[in-house]
């Protein structure tokens, strides 16, 4: 069985949304619900999620384990896997960290682009890695089972949670460094680090990680991906799309600038581009995933590695977690 | 005039309380009102105050300036000035700041013992300075008119928050690290960097922060004062207690261990000597003042300088921010 899954989006959803993952015959979606939002603000969003998975029964539900996916396949339906991009929701509590994980939560990650109580975030000057309430969190994570994700961390503390976790750890949206330089990507070392210590790298399709930005080719994305399983297995390669199909501007300033500044923070865009970036022409969305597929096959990637890519890895990776 | 103020006071508040801070004389006195509670919390925190304030107004009222210092001498009361021993109350919004100085908060440190959102506490590994928040947090108290204290904070995180404050910073509660090793306490270039920023270091009595802990001496502690003036101007010398007259040791496991592990951390106590540590005789409450008044005097400081150091400099510093 070959399953597809989008391992980060963070989509204005909406019906149309969800049919167009079916479309993209999408068995699988890790969502962001949350980025800054405390534990009281958590609840209000999960209520939201129980209106969609209500209304869109016919199309969605909701993701507990590996077994969701199976089921997904069978039902022709896509299972839906919470996440939050940062850990404001446990705010300084360690017994938040179950509370989330009843709630749904399968991935947190540490810290968002500033530093965290956890860890440090990409754009922070000074890195101090994990620190110890995130030491006792990542501790936490593993036995209740929810996956560090440490797309938007800095360097050392990505490091520090590979070590520090007992269980694999992922990054669930980035690309790396070496193709794109953007603080948000990873260098070689860390990736190597990740598959080494089996985590999973989830490509990104967002075009601030993208070489040429919007304008990147799908050649060259998958020549990147390619290039990437010199450094990691292909077996720990996914994507995770990072697709924010439908957002308003709004919400990506919500997203650079949460409630810490008087100023606004244009994070990876700029003054002149505030905005969300334009999506390449062959990932406009998840229907995208058809275009992946025939990219990574003609760069050579068979069709075993490629259908692992798409899917299979991270179902793999949700079994062993 | 001379004024007498206690700048650091933890204790399990009653009418006796305040009656021994009226018998000791203080004019004022900041009260740490909260450590880990959120701004909610802080709410609750407040509600009780309100109580006390309407419950004891023969004894004590609410300080917000220093000409409430000049007030509460004319009517033989104490000024009870708010403040902070972690940042959150303003959770991560900046917004909040300005809130919480309406709510009568005059002091906020940056960070406990534990990395914040702002910056980094003196128990943890690796120090990264004030955080990209923490920059903006500096900002907006200057504005507003709340002290950054960094008593429990790391070393360069100190130097930072002095570099980034407008106005100077204080160490409401800590010594010197020449005299007792501590982690709460501050190196000799920490107290120096702060003195020349015309920053002020309240002098400890916790136990924890005294050369022989419970069995120092007050000769001791003033030979401490004389040879803390090399360093730092005696101006800039005050006194901050940190009193925690009648406290449940509950009390002390909340402030070391807030809710962020599920394993009991026991500071700068140990398993066998996990509560509160018993005050010096010379100084089993504010009454000590008397005691430190007749110390400082035989070692060697003036009356102006003697009075400095109990209130006057501390008024001083009032008056400037």
């Amino acid at each position: 069985m070959n399953y597809k899954i989008d391992n980060l989006q963070y989509c204005n959803w909406s019906r149309d949304v969800f049919k167009i993952n079916r479309e993209a015959g999408l068995d699988a979606v890790h969502v962001t619900i949350v980025y800054h939002e405390d534990y009281d603000e958590l609840l209000t969003e999960i209520k939201k999620w129980s209106v969609y998975f209500k209304e869109n029964s016919d199309l969605i539900f909701m993701g507990k384990g590996f077994e969701d996916i199976e089921k997904a396949r069978l039902n022709n339906k896509t299972a839906i896997f919470f996440g939050f991009q940062n850990c404001s929701p446990i705010e300084d509590n360690i017994n938040l960290v179950e509370k989330v994980h009843d709630l749904g939560c399968r991935f947190m990650q540490l810290t968002y682009n500033n530093q965290s109580l956890l860890a440090t975030g990409c754009y922070e000057k000074i890195d101090s890695g994990v620190t110890n309430f995130g030491k006792e969190v990542i501790k936490e994570m593993n036995r209740v089972g929810i996956v560090v994700d440490m797309s938007h961390s800095a360097e050392k503390s990505t490091f520090d949670a590979i070590e520090f976790s007992e269980k694999p750890i992922a990054i669930t949206h980035a690309n790396p460094t070496f193709w794109h330089t953007a603080k948000r990507n990873k260098s070689n070392d860390l990736i190597k680090a990740l598959g080494e210590s089996d985590g999973m790298l989830g490509l990104s399709l967002y075009p601030h990680h993208l070489k040429n930005n919007s304008n990147c080719t799908l050649d060259n994305f998958c020549e990147m991906v390619a290039k990437t399983t010199e450094i990691i297995n292909v077996e720990n390669i996914g994507i995770g799309s990072d697709l924010c199909l439908n957002q308003p501007d709004s919400v990506v300033e919500w997203m650079r600038n949460g409630t810490w500044a008087k100023n606004k923070n244009y994070g990876e865009g700029s003054k002149n581009k505030s905005g969300f970036p334009k999506q390449p022409k062959w990932f406009e969305d998840a229907r995208g995933f058809l275009n992946l597929e025939k990219g990574l096959k003609k760069i050579g990637f068979s069709d075993d590695e490629t259908n692992g890519i798409l899917g299979n890895n991270w179902y793999n990776f949700y079994k062993k977690i």
